[in-house]
């Protein structure tokens, strides 16, 4: 807490599958505070969205503030379901689109819609991710190209402060399915720490033979079976050749420059960072609350907090 | 059993992870009798695969009939573990590498080799359906491309009746991982029979755009979310996809004409078939039986058994 505080003005829930994160916001869009706790929406008992949220702000939070929510929170496990917007989309977009929900002898909670596209007939959505690159957008990184790594990752272009394009890849999910229940896992030893040399050589194989996942995978068994991969080497090779599979088809959809915004929790980031850099992009790492920022920025934008330093 | 039967002259066993096949084979190289059980490599108890071959043989198979045995148990987790073969590699060689071992107080087991190649620096290992591929081709299906759907599928190539090259593709582990332990197999209701529109749907939607496998995987979350898949469909479109995106990196990689044999299970090797055809490639499929036929033609090669009919 900065001693230069601005007044609180917003209070702004992060909510997804796993963590729930509530964030005390100042008038000029700061994070004046802010609590992390495993309340996933998976692991609200009874789905009782409402008396989790009240517990969080049972104390000195409580008050008038504006509450604005992002994340999962809004889907169709969740607690209120939003409508999609289309693309383009950009805070005022995600304003124009909030759901007011009155809690029943409680404050209203904002939520913050979904977006949906569709590209060569797959559809696309998100729900969180679309805040956060607002708040990054916001904080300065600007138009381009944004890359968010995590369980399902999400590649975003944005022009003219709005997110015109984005597609996700199931990297995170299908590596943890990989580790965990088949039999390449049974072959790794988790190393203390990132095995760099091996990273690399999992992205140099797989971004240019993208075409070839389902049979390049195979080679994290059979490399170790003669003596050429590690068994502590081999977790972060497969990362490497499934990074490098998305990174082929991203840069093949979205025609990718050299530049690119990583959003993302820290490690993730790093990973990924490594990742491009191999594949030619140069990437710049987003703060970790850009959530917060985002929040921020679509509250000001439907009038809720004024703007202003 | 036919009422022409020739003299018993051969024990072929098809011993691999979760199964072991016992053929009792004549001078002529047909089937004269079988057995299958549940006792694959995993499965026997202690590892006493010896006890376990007395088992099954223990009545009037038992004799001075010479053995031969292929698959996983001549594997580092198997009972015997043979040296690799190199390409090209057919009955001859295969005989030639054939690792002797006599039981304590038993009969003798001839174990065949494994198979190993490169390939754009991925190693791949074969055992076991080398020996199908030799009984396949001297069951009169001859040279060119062999698809061979399982958890592991194979492409295999064949010239001068013998394995030039061929590749492994993680298919089926794949799909069974991605069923059970993702959030795409949370939306599937099993259907009581196979979905075959939705699968060539998927087959469609991968086998252009193999690339994007790790993106295209999502629209089996999205589709149903739109109304677009039906939740019994979504099974039998997400195996769509995989075989599509398998054949699109088999035909890059073999320059597949447009005739291929499918020797594999009589339910995967039908759904490969129909991948296969969406694909412009027309497949026979060959009898269950290859591996009894390869391991009499490799027995023959060793001069274990005479060859007349």
């Amino acid at each position: 807490v900065s001693s230069a505080a601005s007044e609180p003005a917003l209070i702004g829930l992060d909510w997804g599958t796993t963590s729930l994160r509530v964030y005390l916001i100042g008038s000029d869009g700061q994070v004046l505070d802010h609590r992390e706790s495993r309340e996933g929406i998976l692991q609200v008992p009874g789905g009782d969205f409402a008396g989790t949220l009240a517990a969080r702000l049972a104390d000195r939070w409580r008050g008038d503030l504006p509450i604005v929510a992002s994340g999962m929170i809004t889907s169709r496990n969740g607690w209120i379901e939003t409508p999609y917007v289309d693309l383009p989309a950009g805070g005022a977009e995600l304003a124009a689109g909030l759901v007011r929900h009155a809690i029943p002898g409680g404050p209203v909670v904002h939520f913050v819609p979904g977006l949906a596209t569709e590209h060569d007939g797959v559809p696309d959505v998100m729900r969180g991710e679309e805040t956060e690159i607002v708040g990054a957008v916001a904080g300065g990184f600007g138009d381009g190209l944004y890359v968010m790594p995590g369980t399902h990752s999400k590649w975003v272009m944005v022009r003219d402060r709005k997110l015109t394009a984005y597609a996700t890849f199931m990297t995170g999910e299908i590596f943890a399915a990989l580790k965990d229940h088949t039999i390449l896992g049974r072959l790794m030893h988790d190393a203390d720490i990132f095995q760099d040399d091996a990273f690399a050589r999992g992205v140099e194989a797989s971004r240019t033979s993208g075409t070839e996942v389902l049979h390049r995978l195979f080679s994290v068994r059979t490399l170790p079976l003669f003596g050429r991969l590690a068994p502590e080497e081999a977790s972060d090779f497969m990362s490497g050749l499934l990074y490098g599979a998305e990174i082929a088809a991203g840069q093949a959809r979205f025609e990718a420059g050299s530049g690119a915004t990583v959003v993302g929790s820290r490690e993730l980031s790093a990973r990924v960072r490594r990742a491009l850099e191999l594949c030619g992009i140069e990437a710049q790492i987003a703060p970790a609350d850009c959530a917060a920022r985002g929040l921020f920025e679509i509250a000001a934008a439907a009038g809720l907090v004024g703007r202003h330093a």
